[in-house]
């Protein structure tokens, strides 16, 4: 009996070293989610026992799928062969969007939680993780007066720290309305892209700097868009007061035009155009990966460039937008690539399938800096 | 009309550039969560139009407290003034554990979402991101012949970059069972930390190296205990033959015992004194932060320091256990402390309130923080 009870107590005390010290999902169950296979099926697993109704969530289904319970409260569902790709996805447990308890790899955004999944291909993808030099992420901090520490991350190339009298040229990488400056490595994996295109001597060693587009506490967060005026406003006077000379002042980065490139998602895709564009003495490399920007806003977001087409396309290197077909922003995409025709601006276009996603994003990512700084 | 259908179409263009691209909460409702107010009381929002029972979930208080609905379906709950600090918490819909959609800050573990939230007090507290300078948050991989590519966060105090010519001492610091190797920036603010402690010249200016614990894929992830004899081998080997030589070739740390040190929490705290203590040649500075090991593996753990106690005093020059009053460890940890007493091995305690929480991490890594290197 005595024995009993030390071999209880020891079970219990070996279970509160072993599970979450936190709010973990009830039942001991050890199962594993998303569990990939070679064949490129995934099988998600949640642990629901009361709900009535869990759903797959994910872009790699045209629609929610029904997930199937067990007898012990496990819901589950295995899809695929899926392609080669990075996902976003979610379980939507009666009507609720939750991420995966049992995925550590999150997707970073202000509005939503997502878990996100490899699906590896039978050859490494631009975006694998490969046992090559890789280059190195960095969270800083640089300071605004107005808008107090600023969170930004940064990536230097393999080799930045040895070679110390190397300067390199530098990019400006923007995420998406609602994404953070985690975004774009995270998701995007801009960090494993570039640590393969250079390594393979497709793309020149750059150092990318991804801020956070957000101009909080002043905008706050989720209430308006990473595009409105006053918030472009805003970021642009950091952009330009605070993060350039900070990065200027921290990193071996060129300091002439040709030496800096700017581009963007989405929201933060019309930012890098207006700041780009805005900007002749600052970038001579500007991008839009789906731009975000409405028809009314072509005017006012573009007043430098319309002003004078000769010279924006004199200064400019690239001045590349690319987007999706299935894509919403497609259609206005469209209507301002008409508007820069007319105005005779120069630019070069990559039109994929697929929609507004981030498994885009690395697509762009992928063209563009193979393209830079050459 | 058909101005009405333009407007229409804008609309929803503007709202498709505005909203996630992924799945995002249910409807367009603008609202803050969390919502820290200066009294230190902070609202807890959260959309669930036909959820029947929402609750918050927080080690800010004892019990889930139930939260209240509006006719929107916004459930919300006010709950302070709270102690100023960092805390994790979740809302538990129906049952289900659900992170934050609203908050961004997110707990990386592998086994539950949880979200993070901070309440500040009047005066700056040791965790506070101040306008100091401040150190870089690098994220690295290196590379294990036989886990694979491994990653691994690594701080470098501010001053690193341009003192080239200066070496640092360094600080392995290992996270608890089931987080990953952002813990203990991303909750346990060790950056800031050690910022705010360097700045104000109470710690000495250090290199913090902050791995992932696990031995994935060998051992797999939410399966079995990082505390696992199998787990604390490989993760031992990995340290030894890869972690600690990628250290050495890319960064200017000492290389002598007394210029190393090494903690962590929990599981991971069990790992630190096994490893630190195992290996009188490498670590002078060892520290277990709740340190998670059950009562029969005292011995097996401790094979190298109970062979010869004189010999781990006389190389020691830190040996620091710490825990919570309310931890469900302190009985076992007060266990293990009678063995280091007959054993006649010297430690240093550090017996605080609270329970086996981040919070507490905090506290042990100010304290310890402070004496190492001196």
């Amino acid at each position: 009996m005595k024995t009993h009870l030390k071999t209880t107590i020891l079970f219990l005390v070996a279970a509160l070293i072993s599970i979450p010290e936190i709010c973990g999902q009830p039942g001991g169950q050890t199962f594993i989610s998303p569990d990939v296979q070679k064949d490129r099926t995934v099988t998600f697993r949640f642990t629901a026992p009361n709900a009535k109704d869990v759903k797959l969530s994910t872009q790699m289904l045209k629609a929610p799928q029904s997930m199937t319970k067990d007898e012990k409260g496990l819901w589950s569902i295995t899809i695929g062969p899926v392609d080669p790709d990075i996902y976003p996805y979610c379980f939507v447990v009666d009507g609720i969007q939750v991420a995966d308890p049992k995925n550590s790899w999150t997707f970073p955004n202000e509005t939503f939680q997502n878990s996100v999944v490899e699906i590896p291909g039978d050859n490494p993808m631009v975006y694998t993780i490969r046992n090559v030099p890789h280059g190195t992420v960095s969270y800083r901090y640089y300071y605004n007066d107005e808008l107090g520490t600023r969170p930004v991350v940064v990536y230097t190339p393999a080799g930045y720290e040895q070679n110390q009298n190397q300067k390199y040229p530098v990019f400006f990488l923007l995420h998406g309305t609602t994404d953070t400056e985690e975004t774009w490595t995270k998701v995007g994996r801009a960090n494993i892209i570039l640590d393969n295109l250079i390594g393979d001597g497709k793309a020149k060693p750059m150092i990318v700097v991804m801020p956070y587009g957000r101009a909080f506490p002043k905008i706050p967060k989720g209430q308006t868009s990473l595009r409105d005026w006053n918030n472009l406003q805003e970021f642009s006077r950091d952009f330009k007061n605070n993060l350039l000379p900070f990065v200027e002042k921290n990193y071996r980065v060129r300091t002439d035009r040709e030496g800096r490139a700017i581009a963007g998602f989405s929201g933060g895709g019309g930012t890098s155009l207006y700041i780009g564009l805005g900007n002749p003495d600052l970038f001579a490399w500007v991008c839009g990966y789906a731009p975000g920007m409405l028809k009314n806003e072509f005017d006012r977001n573009n007043a430098v460039p319309f002003a004078n087409p000769e010279l924006t396309n004199s200064r400019l290197k690239l001045f590349w937008i690319g987007v999706g077909k299935e894509d919403p922003l497609y259609s206005v995409i469209q209507d301002y690539l008409k508007v820069l025709d007319e105005k005779k601006i120069k630019y070069q276009t990559y039109l994929t399938t697929g929609g507004h996603t981030w498994m885009n994003c690395k697509k762009f990512l992928n063209e563009t800096t193979q393209l830079l700084f050459k």
